[in-house]
């Protein structure tokens, strides 16, 4: 076998063969294959796709070019849960505790954010004393007691993944439905995953800008699930404005517990639902997505959400005590608000600027290396169809200094525009994606 | 400038400026930019292509990458004439005495051959004694005393062609329309020549096998030469058959000077006739293609291209007695003859397997540094549509035992279609691209 051979196929449209796609990767994960070459084969796959076939088999040979994590103490029916990414996504801080609370057993692997995207264990980290870096049985434990736990991802997993990222990182080829797709299930499924749940966001705050595209992710993801034996769910749902209010890391954590709480933005709260309800039916806890949502409203009546987020909260470490004291979070010195020059209507939000805004504030990294400010970000209280008045309040800027936090206000009221004519709400459910 | 924003634009069809393709072929020269992006730059330029313009500016940047030769001591009208390749394509050593007889001066530089296809100085180096490692003053003196020298590459010329092909070779980027017309625009250009014929090959023999892209190579060329100042015309010759009777180095010689002495193969005589005329309107010797023709044809009745021959011969150090005795040439220790199997047609020569068949007798190389036996190869001697009776003797095997050229034989043998219904004889020159 030549790996030119298969640039070779790959570049003709020709399908690849299951040995093929593992001579590929295990030879690159293993130092035989140079870069150049991969590098020719990704841009190949840029321009020609792979087959729904060459794509799952892509998956598991990424997989299997690492540690595989196994949750026997769990039972067979670990239920996962993954997000694209978005501005103000502070969804599993919710949804976990949430899903929990109707009796599913959630143990949790997150990252870190980049760019104009946030992390949850960033996130997290605004907690005093919350720690991510337990050991298996640590983690184990805090399932068992808390019902959840979230913690950093640990081990050698998808070696391959993280190599062939970082080639196509610097080679315009990471914009690939099959790579993308490949990418992010392969790291689930290492993790332990044998049930998903995603969600794919879309929209200006989204890496897939383009709903088609969004949703050809997601059917591809999907069918990845089917092929390798993991059950999977897709949602397409909507990123042309930030989620719920607040970004930034210390003040999403505190919109999570009022959200928690029940008092929650209208759109977090829904979308939360929604995932929530899915990962029940996968857990089997219920037959349909209906039943799911009415399990999750009713414990959401019983106060039980919030009281799984404490008790994780305490189990690892955390100061629990911010829920009914939120102003022990970190708080940025400096604040300001943001009012509307004109009267109208919000006709868009400029989401990603939005990102880029709080990331520039601190609250995002550019590089991986970057520090970040869990206490800087912003608060957005509108949302697309409102109507405006001159001078109401459409934003706050939280900074380190008055000039970072007035430089941020300027740009915010540039993101936010406001038209004379009315515009309609955004739907925030675009797909679902199911098999 | 980054090389990532060049490989996105690219990758999406815009175009690109002379600086940005400045800064690529620089870049990867110096060994600034890996191979990696360089890599996914040519899989981008497979898919996507170049603009005329910038295929024009690609050739001049690999041109400046190195020393570019100039020769004012030849006036400014050097004219130089290029084969992309064939099977018993021993053109360039009948062409360029028969122009100098027609008083052109002519300063070639050749290579080596490599894979199925020969090259002039291995056919050369057949003549005990001839050799190409002139110093730039023997080289312009044989110019002037013999009208003609042929020598081999010096300098450091287009060293950025030199790397990128050798990437593009193993990262299945090779078959690109831009990239191989700005390799072979580029090396003439370095040369110093001012004026070039091409001789664009197509068919079963040639590396562009479908006369549609040869065409479309044979345009990009003349196009480059427009935008570059290098006056520029290609024919498009058929290679669905080996050229001539003979392939293989000592045999091909013998076979040049039989076409130099007016007694040569039909179609190699015409194809010589027909580049010839094209260079002598290059040289600004005629008007037009069909008054060079007619010189040709007057000064071979002279037995000029001979003498040319023979005083270049003499002027580089090579045995001249080879002219009248060319049994002093490399002899092969076997031959054995190939007769028709049964009667019919000539329908279909397969003339890659020929040329590699030659090759595999010791006539040409599979690696760079493999040696060549100048004695082995092969004479075909039939055309498709010719008739032939069985038993009739088709070609003749030369090698260096017995068994090596049986085994040849047999090839042979299976690589001449012969069929019941007639076939028409092929076309040789196929289109003529000028501007």
């Amino acid at each position: 076998m030549r790996v030119y051979d298969i640039i070779t196929k790959t570049r003709d449209g020709l399908e690849l063969s299951r040995e093929e796609i593992r001579f590929l990767i295990d030879g690159y994960t293993k130092g035989q294959i140079p870069d150049y070459q991969m590098a020719a084969w990704c841009m190949a796959v840029y321009f020609q796709g792979l087959s729904p076939q060459a794509t799952a088999e892509l998956t598991m040979a990424m997989v299997d070019s690492g540690e595989v994590l196994t949750w026997p103490e769990l039972g067979d029916q670990l239920v996962d849960k993954h997000s694209t990414g978005g501005v103000g996504d502070k969804t599993t801080l919710v949804l976990l505790p949430w899903v929990a609370a109707a009796g599913v057993r959630i143990a949790k692997m997150s990252g870190r954010g980049l760019g104009h995207t946030g992390g949850t264990l960033d996130k997290l980290s605004s907690i005093p004393g919350f720690r991510f870096d337990l050991t298996r049985a640590e983690f184990l434990q805090t399932v068992a007691k808390a019902g959840l736990a979230i913690v950093g991802q640990t081990g050698n997993l998808v070696p391959a993944d993280k190599k062939l990222y970082a080639l196509r990182d610097v080679t315009a080829t990471v914009d690939s439905i099959p790579l993308i797709a490949s990418s992010i299930m392969s790291k689930k499924i290492a993790a332990g995953a044998s049930r998903i749940v995603l969600d794919v966001k879309t929209g200006s705050g989204a890496f897939m800008e383009e709903l088609p595209k969004a949703k050809l992710l997601a059917e591809t993801m999907v069918d990845i699930g089917a092929k390798t034996g993991r059950r999977t769910t897709a949602l397409v749902t909507n990123m042309d404005q930030p989620l719920g209010v607040a970004v930034g890391n210390a003040l999403e954590v505190r919109e999570a517990i009022e959200t928690l709480q029940g008092n929650g933005p209208e759109d977090l709260t829904e979308l939360c639902l929604a995932l929530g309800a899915e990962m029940l039916v996968q857990a089997e806890k219920v037959d349909t997505p209906q039943e799911g949502r009415r399990l999750l409203l009713e414990v959401m009546d019983k106060g039980l959400p919030l009281q799984k987020f404490r008790a994780m909260v305490e189990a690892q470490g955390g100061d629990a005590r911010v829920i009914e004291e939120p102003e022990l979070l970190p708080q940025a010195p400096v604040c300001s608000d943001v009012t509307a020059v004109g009267s109208g209507y919000v006709t868009r939000i400029h989401t990603k600027r939005i990102g880029l805004i709080a990331m520039e504030l601190g609250a995002g990294r550019q590089r991986i290396e970057d520090d970040i400010d869990l206490s800087a970000g912003l608060e957005v209280f509108v949302k697309v169809g409102d109507e405006i008045q001159a001078g109401q309040l459409i934003a706050k800027v939280y900074g380190p200094t008055t000039e970072a936090v007035k430089k941020a206000a300027q740009k915010i009221e540039a993101s936010v525009e406001i038209e004379e004519h009315p515009a309609k709400p955004l739907s925030l459910i675009l797909a679902r994606v199911s098999r």
